[in-house]
């Protein structure tokens, strides 16, 4: 088996989402000496994981993932691949080695402006309406709604977004699996306007602890996550502590003190583990400039070329940046940044300033 | 006129209410100095003090005040005094020259450990409920509720705290002023259980400058302020201000963000300005030690000695406090100290651990 991808695949396969310490030795050697390490049962890993790479030799290939992703509509990502959320990275030892996408939009395009909307699946009218008027208000000026798919504030979440924007769910099983099941023709409404994005591959039943390290996933993908009602005690703390830890912003809701379910908020916001926030102007203070300045680059121009995409969303109105610095944030090299600033410049979208570029507004 | 209570009653009749102007220079040279600059028209003096200045000589003495006091009921303290509450000193010079109190309990007493809970006078049912439930759970530790007398949150948390605590209403005009007319009975019923303080001689209308300068009263008097409802801008909010730049701990309660009433304290917590307090848990936490070693010295053991009382409201059971510093904080010397810890030892209440003196519990 050869190939990066097939390496990456192959370790999504086969090792717990979020394990540190395979995905230590993989920063260390790479993903596909840790296969070998894997193969040759090597002291460092665990007898289940050489096991199950023994059962997956046998009925796995790259060409039999693709074509398993295929046949429940999704596509598989690894970092190999421009369309890699880099922000994910940011997990270090534990970031996922795959990703399976069902959905049209561009995964990294998506992400580069979002926001995590979490909260309890023992919801309350409050935080419901609350979770469906700010994911409205979010998805209406480009900025992605990230939720889990779950009862309550995240089925809440995702469904203000489809109201106009985009919307994503990061599931805790295989990207085919529906969980709940009550929630079989939301998780279809966002497959056909969103995305739906999982670390394991199709078929894998959602299983507690996955729930857990899903939350990292959507901590690190987005921006700010936005935790509207918690319990004092509850999975939703997790997504806020993942967020807290990643130095991404954190922000929650209030309620009335007597509402069990805004509990969890207050102790956030009493513990300084998260800032107040009453209205969307909030959020997006926290979003910063980027989310003002490319509201939405991927719904305003559809007709792009992605390059292109990929260096407006780079681009800020307020102050120039550099060549150097849209090289490194756009994950394209010089020739094609050049290629994109030239087209975009005939096109007046963009502008040197002497020091660098920025948007044209 | 002689003698420095007499000066501090003529500067309290004669300048307005925080004046800082006035006060740097008591603070300089002293309230007689100052009272001998007003009589000779220094011109570092407005010409407003002056002529109230000769309005007072005309028919005012030290004996004439004292009488109009106790013709309503009241009687007057001075810095001089040991009832005067030492805390309010960090005004500065902005600190009053004299308080008229009405009500039996010690003022010094009363204020060593208290919570002041403010908030808007259009107030919801929600923040009435927290104000009441809070105040009446603080009384009911021991704990003096202090508050402005107003309509809404301040009449919902003197009517709490007077279930069966101590309640403190410190008012915009004279003692005698009943301010609102509605709250008559309510004034009456906190003069009889508590007390009624203010800056200002009796007979004083309310004026709306004067709410302002009272709120900086209420924030020097106590250890923590709770601002229960706020609406954006408002009143409350100067009480949040004086407090905080008085370094002295500010607690806002969250509530509905759909509820105007709450917007003001959202905005105190998100700057913070205030931290989070959903339950009086969180205001005990504020308020430290003291208010959990000291529940009550007062209300426990009316019996006591007023000296013994000062030394076992100035001692902790955590950590053990020095005669130096017992005299610092009581306000009586080393000699009547020592007797009131003699007396206390004797009954078991306070030992020597070979560093200083602490509680017995």
């Amino acid at each position: 088996m050869g190939g990066l991808t097939a390496s990456w695949i192959a370790l999504a396969h086969v090792v717990e989402p979020g394990d540190p310490r395979i995905g230590k030795l993989v920063q260390r050697h790479g993903p596909q000496a840790v296969l070998t390490m894997i193969e040759n049962r090597h002291r460092s890993i665990p007898e289940p994981v050489s096991r199950r790479y023994e059962s997956l030799l046998e009925c796995g290939t790259h060409q039999v993932w693709t074509a398993d992703a295929l046949a429940v509509g999704a596509r598989i990502i690894t970092r190999e691949d421009r369309e890699w959320p880099t922000q994910i990275d940011d997990l270090g030892a534990r970031t996922p080695f795959a990703l399976w996408v069902v959905g049209a939009p561009h995964v990294r395009l998506s992400l580069l402006t979002s926001v995590a909307i979490v909260g309890a699946r023992a919801s309350t009218p409050y935080g419901e309406e609350i979770a469906r008027r700010w994911s409205a208000e979010l998805a209406d000026r480009g900025i992605t709604v990230v939720s889990g798919g779950a009862f309550g504030i995240d089925a809440a979440a995702h469904r203000g977004a489809l109201m106009g924007g985009l919307t994503v769910c990061v599931v805790a099983g295989g990207v085919n699996v529906v969980y709940p099941r009550a929630h079989e023709s939301l998780l279809a409404r966002i497959a056909d306007d969103g995305l739906i994005i999982s670390e394991s591959p199709p078929g894998q039943a959602v299983q507690r602890q996955r729930f857990l390290t899903r939350n990292r996933m959507i901590a690190a993908l987005t921006k700010v996550t936005v935790v509207v009602e918690a319990a004092e005690r509850s999975g939703t703390a997790s997504t806020a502590r993942e967020a807290h830890d990643l130095n991404r912003p954190v922000a929650a809701a209030p309620g009335p003190i007597t509402s069990a379910s805004s509990a969890g908020c207050h102790r956030l916001i009493r513990d300084h583990e998260a800032v107040l926030a009453s209205s969307v102007a909030d959020i997006v203070e926290l979003l910063g400039e980027t989310a003002m300045d490319v509201p939405s680059p991927i719904q305003r121009h559809p007709e792009m070329d992605e390059r292109e995409k990929l260096v407006l969303a780079a681009l800020s109105a307020r102050r120039s940046v550099t060549l150097d610095a849209l090289v490194r944030t756009s994950g394209l090299n010089v020739a094609e940044v050049s290629t994109a600033l030239g087209a975009l410049d005939a096109a007046a979208r963009v502008a040197h300033d002497g020091q660098g570029w920025r948007l044209v507004t």
